[in-house]
């Protein structure tokens, strides 16, 4: 699938330079590139390989247009335009619009125009998927789901019953959207489940991962705000409401009732107790624990750095004796004083 | 679905104050309820909710009695109250007690009576499926796997071969139970596999999460006791024991023939390190490593707290420096002595 | 099956000592075996149990033949031997070679000699699928995705398109491979979706655990070399690349672009940041935090060691104080010079 330079430019509102009747069919990175490829200079780190690349065209700014050694499209935001491009090369499977014979439809069902709906999908009673949504192959929805448009669900992905998805959302193989919260109480005879009555409403433009779970609530429904991004391994449990454009990178775990604002980024394994606040535009980097409320926007981290173990191990048991060590100084303090 | 209070006050063996006559349909929160609405009042910290509350009923402590603005249920245990009372709101499809026609059921698989299997599920050789038990949607349970009375399987769950569940399981979509233990010699030509020939032993009321994995025996068997609660994405390796009613939350791994005690609760993202012992009534904060046994009943914790990024990048390196620091401050003690 | 100790010990290429015209037809530890069992005596600490031991044979090295009270055989390599005798107590169900009636194929994939695809299975137009490889239920193979000979997928696998698996592969039930990586642009209206252009190649002999998720790359591919082995709830992002052999246990969570050397043991939970590079041999400890490249082969460690919560609590609050110690300690060092 070849596309005219002058058509992507177009599309991207960028300005030619050069490549005038030439076309690209593939992306690669500007030290791979090879004839046929579109490139970017997104990261001024990698400028260096600008004057090398054997690209058919690179997305950059124009600061960089002079350098550029062959035919350019110049943008404000080159990793944008290039985010923008690649749809142009999307290769997946084109979605069939049929329903599979092997799929099993309740009748109840309500399925909007040109859905797909994969090799042994299940629906349910009274659930409804909106206009041209698809379904992988063995995926399930629960009885009274409800499903947007245009929205993506991939192979094996299970949504219990009573869900709310909005339109475009994308949802990865092996996720599962509204198990039971977690929730129990302490009995005489052991745990008593507590029956999880809410529900999950995601909004639109939500993408979920592959294998991430996201629990359905107690009494109230667990909430992902509309353009929320969720990578895989994410554990988000019931209660947690999560705001606009928030993004949750690999292996994070989010416990019960916890809130969490709007355009924070959340690192990959990062673990957020439950019951507390995170405000917006808060980032947390790789693996720390929030333990308490967040309540100014801002960069936070937790633990320590890395040392050989040899070394750690030495750090690591000075650390139990951080508390008598800070005695310490301040009783040498008080004797110089 | 109407439940006159006069019939919840028997269930839970409470006295009712008021309400004669009414009925509840739902469960809210004290400051979210409404007519028709059952709530409770289990933690002080929401008693100044209880003057302004809406709801039908209240499920309470004889202390609050006289301060509750409507009818209430007077128990000892207000949470347990509430979680035996959700019960009775449960609004989980009702499962058909019949085999799909589209499920594979081998012929020499035994089900019980008023057994409920879903679409696409397949049950292999010799598998026993015991009374009254669900299977969802597109779940597998491998050939001689024994599953008892009362159980629950969601959607997707993967029970491998030989595997044994007690009654009243319940084991959420995407769990895989019985994939073969992380077990591998090293060898000149790389890593030589090691067969997985023990198996999964799980206990009577063991609740099981969303895509948590738990892994046969190398030789004998992994064991999780009766009564044992497990959130998702939780992964319990080859040969752990687990102990009765231990809960563990959100995205903990436990390593290789671990031994954990009977009613510890482990914090999400906590990891446990193999071939250790943790005893009884253990509990660990979340994101802990336990990487020595712990031989006393206690709370435990590793990490460090929260702070901005800037102000941890800081101390991190201080960290990398700290026993460096103990033997500077030992110097000018001995200096000033 | 009874395996006679003569031919075990011709395939472990060892030294009978006793034993002649025994069988053995199970494996256990040495203090638990009884007649029957083969045991093993791979490490010193349980030297005190080979004494008293019931087993029919123990492998074990030259050194403690004399020590030995039953048959054993004599090996270089006690707990390799181990392994390489355990496949022949594999007691896994044997594939039928057959394809079920109720999977899916689709006519333009090719099957090679010998395939087992189980019920339910799907495999879409234009995958390839090796000779003697095993299909279980429920598993998807996109379009367009090779697999070599000899792989084993188990129930409920899920291969994306346009995947490429070399021979005796094996991967774990719930598994996802070929995702979209975490690819997002910040653009005004939110997140543009990055299309993920690339692939995963996996080489030979790789094994791969459950729920594990293997993310496409967004312009090149994800590379898993040869012999490369995986646990469970394992999060490998876009274009990562991991050296042969490299071993990975479980929820060990890889950032996208990072490059893992070949010959390195990942500790369970450790997390790997995007865009950086760890050298071969290199082993990391437990919950382990790699935030910058590791250019030397060794062993690293990071975050603190386990203690009582409460003490724990004094000791994080003062790691917040950790910088301004340091200064204290320089301070008073100078008051005294």
């Amino acid at each position: 699938m070849a596309i005219p330079l002058a058509e992507l430019c177009t599309l991207l509102e960028g300005k030619l330079h050069g490549g005038a009747g030439q076309s690209v069919q593939s992306i690669a990175p500007l030290d791979r590139a090879g004839p046929g490829d579109l490139s970017f200079l997104a990261n001024p780190r990698y400028a260096a390989n600008l004057a090398a690349t054997r690209a058919t065209a690179v997305l950059l700014q124009a600061a960089q247009v002079a350098q550029c050694p062959v035919a350019c499209i110049e943008v404000d935001n080159p990793y944008l335009a290039y985010a923008r491009a690649s749809a142009l090369f999307d290769d997946r499977p084109v979605p069939n619009r049929q329903v599979h014979t092997t799929a099993t439809v309740a009748d109840s069902a309500k399925l909007g125009e040109n859905v797909t709906i994969g090799p042994h999908c299940v629906v349910e009673e009274g659930a409804v998927i909106g206009a041209d949504t698809v379904l992988g192959p063995n995926s399930v929805v629960g009885a009274g789901t409800v499903i947007g448009l245009r929205c993506r669900l991939a192979a094996g992905v299970v949504l219990y019953h009573g869900i709310t998805l909005g339109d475009e959302v994308e949802v990865h193989s092996g996720s599962v959207i509204g198990a039971d919260g977690f929730g129990f109480a302490p009995a005489p005879s052991g745990w008593q489940k507590i029956y999880q009555l809410g529900s999950v409403r995601i909004g639109n433009r939500v993408s979920i991962g592959a294998n991430s779970t996201i629990d359905r609530g107690a009494i109230s429904d667990t909430v992902i705000a509309d353009g929320v991004i969720i990578d895989n391994l994410v554990q988000i449990a019931h209660n947690v409401v999560i705001g606009e454009n928030t993004a949750l990178a690999g292996c994070v775990g989010i416990a019960g009732s916890a809130t969490i604002g709007a355009n924070c980024t959340i690192g990959g394994g990062v673990g957020i107790a439950g019951h507390l606040t995170v405000c917006d535009n808060v980032h947390l980097t790789g693996m720390t624990l929030v333990s308490k409320s967040i309540t100014e926007a801002g960069t936070y981290s937790s633990g320590t750095a890395l040392s050989t173990t040899a070394r750690w191990r030495k750090n690591a048991v000075r650390f139990l004796q951080l508390d008598a060590l800070h005695r310490r100084v301040s009783r040498l303090e008080k004797r110089l004083d």
